[in-house]
């Protein structure tokens, strides 16, 4: 039975293992680390790196914190039959959370987090999430990145992978504006054991999930950091990253819950871009590599094949 | 007694007044008017300015909207133990909002609503705000703006700048950066009528509030458009950008009431930027211009002395 000690261990060498795969991939910038304590119990470190060759700005952060159950899962439990939480219980919650933005607008911003749960009344559990968000969604690229989660997620269990897709389809939405946040990947929370998946085998599931991160993005950058673009490219991405922006701050529960318990902002707000941009009721030009990029931003798009 | 057709008439010609008055200051762009029809019943004139030669973005929307009454007031007023209010009952809304960003980080953002809500049930009250977000909070023009704000309070009652201006200071406030997002200014909500004044006479001092906004904004256009900044200048503007994009994406409730409820998207969203930047964990030098703004975002200043 693998400690929080040990999950909090093996989720700082993930980030080491992680931070020095782009520094290599970036060969300019390295990551600069801030550690920080958190009040109630527990801290982190922070890195982030700027003004790389490849990545404009991007942070990969680990954190363990801990102390007395939020008040939100008191009240969630209180509605439970089998509540066995109190006010006297503790929580423990340990994660790797990373977003990039690169410089190139061919080069797809990603997202990762992992992250894992436990309370002194014996509940824990597992989630985590991947997705990547391109400016251009080029159909190789997209094809080859859900092709690298399925292959992880089918290793374990056959149905994790269009589950956990269609999570992410639903979770990495932004409603107001009727578009997926990129092209999606996978999602899952409250992973836990089940008859045929104890929590063991899932954790190492969530390993793995963990492990693909740095490879499956390094080839992305690689195949598209020198591509050559416009100004005018440069525009649609800054557009691109103005929703980014307006998922993190309305819908993602990471920022959210963060912002709300008085958590590190600038940890927290890290995913946010460099710069951004907001145009009145813009359009992109019918037949535009934009548009064609718009109509992909839809839920339940099979990306594993390139003719998607 | 003023119907709500004649208030929805004299928003229509206030945001006339505003957008005369602001093409006017600009001297390049005009206003372009998007008209829209809310499908469950009203709409609006959305009217928007772009790279104008003063202002770089900005919107004047005018709206008036009605239905069933929204579920939460109907949940709310079930809380009330003498409510009127059944899912048979229909309101109305109507108000003009504006936000203007400048292109020269010495000019200032603004941003003004005035609103009129009524059920029919006979509830019905008025709301309004005017806050001032310099990037550089120059003392004179804050001094000048909340003298002007207090004018118009004083003239319909005494406690009314020192409680609109109170509670301006706790709503323009993000929690997560302990910062105000600019001076302030005033705020009120649900006027309606008391034993000293009346729904009509509220009502015209609403309507002053509405009509203190063209003159006030474009002295602080004339006195400050034409003063030199420095690239340095212009990065901070796009800093104290990001922050506005944080409170209305986070926090303002006419945002979040907007996104959840499916209203027009670009008319909510014409409130953000052209360009924003986030940058981490920045902070500006001791001493600097940048410093001495950071330390005035706080609450309870005394705005009405340069000396402030």
């Amino acid at each position: 039975m693998e400690t929080k000690e040990n999950i909090s261990l093996w989720l700082m060498s993930l980030q080491d293992t992680i931070c020095r795969s782009l520094e290599e991939a970036d060969g300019k910038s390295v990551f600069k680390e801030d550690r920080w304590k958190r009040e109630e119990g527990g801290g982190g470190r922070s890195r982030i790196i700027t003004e790389g060759a490849v990545i404009e700005k991007g942070g990969v952060n680990y954190s363990a914190v801990h102390g007395p159950v939020p008040a939100f899962l008191l009240r969630e439990a209180g509605h439970s039959p089998n509540n066995s939480l109190s006010d006297k219980d503790t929580f423990y919650a340990t994660g790797v959370s990373i977003v990039i933005h690169p410089q190139n607008p061919m080069v797809p911003i990603i997202h990762m987090n992992v992250r894992y749960f436990e309370m002194s009344n014996g509940v824990k559990w597992l989630g985590g999430g991947i997705d990547l968000t391109p400016h251009y969604v080029q159909d190789e690229d997209a094809a080859f990145f859900h092709t690298s989660l399925k292959a992880v997620c089918d290793k374990h269990h056959p149905d994790y992978y269009p589950k956990f897709k269609k999570w992410a389809d639903d979770y990495f939405f932004i409603p107001h504006r009727k578009e997926t946040r990129g092209i999606g990947g996978i999602f899952f929370d409250r992973l836990a054991s089940s008859p045929e998946m104890s929590f063991e085998k899932n954790l190492d599931f969530w390993k793995d999930v963990g492990n693909t991160f740095a490879p499956t993005y390094v080839q992305l950058l690689a195949k598209n950091k020198d591509l050559d673009f416009s100004e005018n490219e440069k525009q649609w991405q800054l557009l691109r990253r103005g929703r980014y922006v307006e998922f993190n701050l309305v819908y993602d529960k990471g920022t959210r819950f963060g912002l709300e318990t008085n958590g590190r902002i600038e940890s927290i707000l890290m995913s946010l871009p460099k710069t951004a941009s907001w145009l009145y009721d813009y359009s992109p030009l019918p037949g535009s590599a934009e548009a064609r990029t718009l109509a992909k931003l839809v839920k339940e798009k099979d990306w594993l094949s390139c003719s998607s």
